[in-house]
């Protein structure tokens, strides 16, 4: 969930400046940003610690903050903070303050600016027919439209996410049992989205009409789980039983489960950048092996562009399926030749000006023993804005790498994702302003190649991409974005309105 | 603000009784508990810290949570937490999170159970005329039927407080000018409120047609203040101007000052416990100064009901202003015969049963020299349940004075308030259950009196009381309530939509 | 305890100069500053729980930090941590982390700069003999002689109080049994003291020789008590037993008491700065109340300086016993006409230049209602500097008095303290520098008084004072000091050697 | 820095039973622990925030605490603080407390029970001669027995730790200048240091004679900068000048570098220990790259004892390295056959047994696709208790692993150590107590197989280990134990007297 993403296409007010710097800093980090994970149980008598649990093994979809919700019988109870789940909800205290069999949870990616309490999910409100939680990974691509449309009928916003769309769609519709108000709210709105929701009766588990996002099913002592990742199901020891279809809204309670689908059917369109990037490598997503998709990937790079080098060396720890699957394709050996420091927490501060130029590693370090007088290849995932790549080459340069070829498992961004992926807009993009040799020469590496965009399908088992059809969402790649962009053409409205206010959590 | 009153006339699901327990162990405290306090002010460059000195000087009024919200021509800003005002606003980087140069801010009073970060005032909500801020001192006695009816057309509840009721009215309006949907919400609701407001333009107080909370105007620098008190202009040496009017609406805005007075006239009917007990001594409430008038409670249950005894003793600090009037008026010296401990915060556990029956004694300790051997007569301000009475009494006799007459400076309470005063219902009343005589034995007292009715209101300077025009707000000793009490009559509807969520901050 | 008191004496190094300011800023605030309480118990199943309540009775004593150290039988324990006692110890965590049946405690005061978590107390050390707790009130007139020739033979001091040059001169001993070590080090020592001591067997209480520092015994449950003040024992609803005699050292453990006085016998010399402001007005100190002492300062007052005026006004809270004594004495009726705000916390930020010479009143406001058009006697119990003195007369007159006469109900302060009292030097007390003419003027009040220094010694219920043997440890109205003063006599030493580590808490 | 050694070996009283169950809970973890990382610079403007820098490397060497001590020029600052240095030193306001351009910092490695503020280090006394501060990695083998001494004549002990027994020799030596008295208290004490310490002049460095503890000189802008390994070194781009020799004292001042030689030469017996486990990769430690060093363990034990597998599988992530090198060597392939979650930080609750008996894997995941139906070799770098080896194990096993052989690239540990690491004693040493074929059952493994002592040896580029002479502390694994063990022979003694106050921090 991420504030509605029209925010960055308007020019920003003043008071607006301070975040996008802020923004402007953290993505010079260059990472790419996955925008949230969920997990839900129903009927398990110690729901929030096996919740918990789950929460952690997703903590890589999102580090800023969590959230359990449970429900008692009687009374739910939320505990939502900042901080890693590993901070609030491995404490007996905080997991006792939230009795009951049935439970959604949240993980939330990290930002700098915007991160407030309100913000955390999952969201609650009291509704007509009873309290009412959701938890959401993804993003709304109608969110803002659909809140200006409320706000103008005088429905009242507390969080700055477009997951309260949905929870005033809910109160809204006048249909009369509540999975029907539910179906009307998801009718409503498009984009991207995995919920997990929870009323006084049931868990609901929702998943968006293509797929972007993904939710699977697991089963533990004979209850229902939905969580993002297989690899929530795998810390609990629960059994995996089958992702949720796209378009699939699947309701449990007391009486058993139900399945709703609601929407037309249509060929699934799941986004790419799962496998790229976000899924941690020992998920199966959408039946595919995560980690062995990663070396396929690298596989593939050194079928399209080998080079003749001494070593392969990852950039940790993203790079590293891709670059064994590299060096076991190609033969050369695989180096650890960076070695990264775990403990990176906040940002230091920094010292003299003097000090600084020496460039300080926080989180990378040289392997000098493994990289001295070698020509290498280095390997990492994916390229957003490239100035963690131009560090990483000069420092393995400075370390004594005779020849530095970097090579991306995956083909150039060019396009701005609207999904939930937290991405700078095209003009932060290296590739989509810069030719592979003016990015080689930026980066300060001896040669510069991507997987080829039929390369990355073919890694996957696929033929060559379809363009009438492709099999996934690829838009950052090919600019085929799989819905409308509703709030991105109607940015013309000023929007005053949203965001106004600023509150230390 | 308060929980909807309704709550504690339907039998408490179990979840509750925790709380409620709570809520009974505060209330043998035997103390009135005001609702709140309230403080605005517009066009100074320095609204925030103006206002938390402010705030602070209303701290009398609330101490268990503090909020202010300021705009600064771009965006709002809020900083509500739990705790005193000095824990939080005296800290230059809060201060400086709160830029602008309009502000509105609240303290809230003390409860065990039910605090929540998000029923911290002021609250704010993005409307579609944009931000808007409230704080609440007073009650509605239709926030919950105003409630139940909003939440079934959709509205999402954030807080369980009666404020978010008035936010919402507002926000369904369809008025055309922010002020007339504003009038058009006060038009709604009943009950007692001393509003202040902060809109991105304007700074808008209101108090209640009958007057019943209090909200003064004040200047400093020329920018206007309003204050629940005068305490808190004297504080920052700004000049009092007068009272905001029974039913009157004032706005403030970058043109000057603009009043309302939507409410057809009424005799004015303010509370009198802001002279009893709420309002600080050095206050001017209504044109009269509370000391004075304490003094002349004291004077007047001198006249009423005087016996023979060696000194004066208040129960500090509470009754010590009527027990100088007492002393002065009847000529018996005034006697500091109980010390307060002022040190008192949380509560401490208590050793073994053994000595926990000796009685410690956290609050107060008696002056045995000037206690030993003497006749006294102790003054409190009023009685609710007789229990912290009771033990003073004990705690009198303990240290060796020989008889021990009880003398209230206000009548009996016998009926509940429902306009913002934190009472037990009658069954927790002592004098709403128990004869005279009864009480005494209970209290263990020689000789109990209160003040009378027609004494309290002479004491004010007024003739007898009126039944058919009182001057004052005094249902608590009359049973007179000024204003409708819808809620109270529809408690039959079953209210589990409602408090719901256990929230910890 | 506090830093070694020869450090003012001496040109403070650059590095010193922060904290000189902060320290005079906090003394601008006119007021003595008790120098600590202690607490200790034997044998009883609660002793922390009881321990943390009289703690709290003397929270008076010292705001700036607590501490508890049991022992179990098996191992000691300790809690010490800056802030109230309620902060802390209220809670039942932490009296579960002090298991034991003997306890010491202590209360610390509450100074700006060179408070650090190293020097709270209790004190602990583990000597040959086992372990070793100490808390101290008072001062040592040669610590820092001793610390110097402790530190020459090679001793590591820790914490920056003289309270640890104790524990280093029972910790080098040569004696046999622990008391003749803990006896020889008293010996050793010169100054004001009240300690309790915790060894693994015994409870040790000890008064330096003179008594110049409080400390009585009491009695709960058959269990030895030793305190501070009565206040104390009243609290828990212990017995009060008598005072511990100057030069006293009584001893508790499981065979009974043992009472050792080391000392040749001297005539006492209590400080009458107990009477004057430290003890709290129930406590009994040297067998008379506190209170009534206070009250017949004031009529010892109104006798030696009256004027005709018409009301008498107390500085709250340390002149109201004062102040009512005055009134009974002279006839002229006592009025609240200064408002206490007990709940000032923290120092908080001021708004602009033009607000603050409006003069924010955060601690007193003026009762403008008892005071306008009056001619106003004001008492305050003593006059350090002269600023608050000097602030308070001028709201009086803003807020109306006619005529403000300022009475003191001690004499002129004209010399520094060397037991433990936080006085400024000599050029920082008013009464040392300036005429009795120049103080009236530069506190603005229409005509000033101290109380006499015979007048003092009647009000006490004794004859004039007798300078050959005062009764009382005066010597801060009279030059005569009790003891010898070593450190002040060898301070042309360089003292580069302490206070070195600023460490934060 | 640890608790005295000979602690363990003496029957634990009653009160010590939790902390040694938390203990052995701790290491069911089956961690080797490191004992601490030092760190220092002089003359550098910024000598904090380099420090703090310096720190974050190292830690991996100590997650417990850290703290930093400077020297202004006029007064020494101290902070020290449990947790991870980015967790306080990362912030500007932490670092603008420690001004001065000289300092010494430390990281504590990570326990559950003793862990207190006191024993933090740096540790700091005023000495005679000024401040004095230290940090130490390593143990004394004659720590308590000096320990007692010093306390038998006197000495007051603050600290657990037996570096404080270090600055109590310092004090007491009655040499003349600073550095004898230092050189004299390293001449009394045995066993393993690294030790970094500060005055108000120097920086001084000192390794034990044999050199167990390794300790190097690197540079910064001309300033001289001492640190436990060449990592933190990298992190701020200083030059690595070379290692503190064996027994050498380096003192560096404003007029220069002082090196003394105060032990007879010896053969130097670095531990083995760093180069297995302990140091960064990325580290040269004695001359050798310790990457390449596990490599070519990982390559020797491929020589020594390779089955026919399908892939190579590292624990991650300390066996990493010599799976790298395994597979290199064999040509079977490297696979992220378990994935580990760096998201670890508390323990949380579990919930109920039946979940609990499905194994919860908080940090280590399988990774199916890698391992199902594959026989696999586990590499991990050293077996301590081998209940983690166990689970892992099962966890291959349950993920569908053929078959498991587990390889160990380090001889099998046989002895306790007592020089800093953190080792059960022998009856938790699973190879101490079991025959291979015994630990092969236990841990479940198809086959089992440590690297040869002499194979460690050549994998360091020497011959087989001379048993008369051999090159490396290796006593874990052999017996031959470099130092005097001066307090475990000497463990008849009571030891009442230390450790008996337990302190939150």
């Amino acid at each position: 969930m991420k504030t509605p993403s029209g925010d960055h296409s308007t020019p920003p007010s003043k008071s607006d400046y301070d975040l996008d710097d802020d923004l402007d800093k953290d993505l010079n980090g260059d990472t790419l940003r996955e925008e949230c994970g969920v997990f839900g149980i129903f009927g398990h008598p110690e729901a929030a610690a096996i919740t918990a649990l789950g929460l952690h093994a997703l903590q890589h979809r999102g580090q800023e903050a969590a959230g359990i919700v449970t429900y008692d019988g009687h009374r739910f109870h939320s505990e939502r903070r900042l901080g890693l789940v590993g901070d609030t909800f491995s404490r007996a205290e905080v997991i006792e303050r939230l009795p009951g069999s049935m439970a959604v949870g949240h993980v939330r990616y990290s930002t700098t600016g915007g991160t407030i309490l309100r913000n955390v999910q999952p969201l609650f409100a009291e509704l007509n027919a009873g309290g009412f939680a959701v938890g959401h990974n993804g993003n709304l691509t109608n969110g803002l439209t659909l809140r200006r449309e409320l706000v103008r009928h005088g429905a009242m916003m507390q969080s700055t996410t477009d997951t309260e769309v949905i929870l005033h769609l809910v109160a809204q519709s006048k249909r009369g049992r509540f999975i029907e108000r539910y179906i009307e709210a998801l009718r409503a709105i498009e984009g991207a989205y995995a919920l997990v929701s929870l009323t006084n009766k049931k868990l609901i588990g929702a998943r968006d009409p293509l797929g972007i996002r993904p939710l699977v099913l697991g089963e533990l002592d004979n209850c229902p789980i939905l969580a993002s990742e297989t690899c929530a199901l795998d810390i609990i020891g629960a059994k995996y039983v089958r992702d949720i279809e796209p378009g699939e809204v699947i309701v449990f309670d007391e009486k058993g489960t139900e399945i709703h689908k609601p929407f037309p059917p249509q060929p699934p369109r799941p986004c790419i950048f799962e496998y790229i990037y976000f899924s941690r490598p020992d998920s199966i997503v959408g039946g595919r092996s995560v980690y062995e998709v990663r070396k396929a990937f690298g596989a593939q790079l050194a079928r399209e562009s080998h080079v003749d080098v001494d070593v392969i060396v990852p950039v940790p720890d993203s790079g590293v399926p891709a670059a064994v699957g590299y060096s076991q394709h190609s033969g050369v050996p695989f180096e650890l030749g960076i070695i990264r420091n775990h403990y990176v927490g906040r940002t230091f501060i920094q010292p003299t000006q003097s000090v600084r130029e020496l460039g300080v590693r926080m989180k990378h370090a040289p392997n000098r023993a493994a990289i001295e007088g070698k020509r290498i290849i280095l390997i990492d995932d994916s390229l957003v804005r490239g100035t963690t790549s131009k560090k990483i080459v000069r420092m393995m340069r400075d370390a004594g790498a005779k020849e530095v070829h970097f090579r991306l498992a995956s083909p150039p961004i060019v396009n701005p994702d609207y999904y939930g992926i937290d991405l700078p807009d095209r003009g932060g993009l290296l590739a989509a302003t810069h030719t592979l040799e003016e990015m080689r020469q930026i980066i300060g590496a001896d040669s510069l190649a991507f997987l080829s965009i039929d390369g990355m399908y073919r890694a996957m088992g696929e033929p060559a991409r379809d363009p009438a059809n492709p099999k996934f969402a690829d838009h950052c790649f090919t600019g085929a974005y799989p819905t409308h962009l509703t709030d991105q053409t109607q940015v013309e409205q000023p929007q005053h309105q949203l965001s106004l206010l600023a509150e230390a959590s």
